[in-house]
């Protein structure tokens, strides 16, 4: 692990802390551009009240808007854990060229988890993929936000 | 395929030909809940210049909007062509009840064209299926929108 790619996990992470101030799923995400953090979001599910609303999604839809391009050629995106089916799709669709992440999920997770999307040799496009970056501290605010969850009873569905 | 099956789906055809006035990618969406159309939306990605923003992502927004919950739990989404991966996986997070589409897509469908997302028994919800409901119609849509692309020599990385 190189140590710009830490200095913009740092990022991913300070941003999926603000998620578990807000009590959503802490998950956070930066893209970056020409060594650029031209987004930055982290999960607002339940806030917008929107199941599209992952952290992944809204810096992609960011970073898209910078860009005024609805492709992200040369864009790398860092997420704190791995994403699920919507997000590597969307991945794809944005046509970003790298992705790192910091912690699996193994509930989830479309990069080796669960599916393996991205590497897909039957889609158009293929992202370079580096995983583990920072993943103990993503994995220590998951744990915090579900133990808290579990004190206040919520149901057992939340998911990523 | 029912008669109510096919009036839902002609709305949905009718957002994909709006899409297609647009010279966007003609695919439409509907989600409908207790018998009511509750959205309705077209393929936007060139006009927001977002990758995010398919007809079937549009629709869930909007939907989880108007039933003020990030949980389409019930709800019934009609697409006129075999979700993507993103859209697939968007499903799957909204706790959408069924799904019925239209036209397979042999490039990036993820009902078991290319990838079989919906119906992984690792996620945690399964939804009904129900595929080929005014398929050729559609189809003939798509048609028409990349014989246009072709005239015009547009990039051949179109997707849906």
């Amino acid at each position: 692990m190189s140590k710009i790619e830490q200095i913009y996990m740092d990022e991913a992470l300070r941003e999926a802390r603000k998620a578990l101030e807000e009590d959503e799923v802490p998950v956070g995400a930066i893209v970056v551009y020409k060594r650029k953090v031209i987004a930055r979001a982290h999960n607002q599910m339940r806030m917008l009240k929107d199941p599209t609303a992952h952290a992944e999604m809204i810096v992609l839809t960011q970073a898209a808007s910078y860009l005024k391009n609805e492709r992200l050629t040369g864009a790398i995106i860092y997420v704190t854990i791995e994403p699920c089916a919507m997000c590597a799709g969307a991945l794809i669709l944005a046509r970003v060229k790298r992705w790192v992440y910091g912690a699996d999920d193994p509930k989830a997770g479309a990069c080796g988890s669960v599916l393996d999307i991205v590497r897909n040799r039957k889609l158009n496009h293929r992202i370079e993929v580096k995983k583990g970056v920072l993943a103990e501290e993503s994995r220590i605010l998951l744990k915090e936000f579900f133990k808290k969850k579990r004190r206040k009873k919520i149901p057992k569905d939340y998911s990523l």
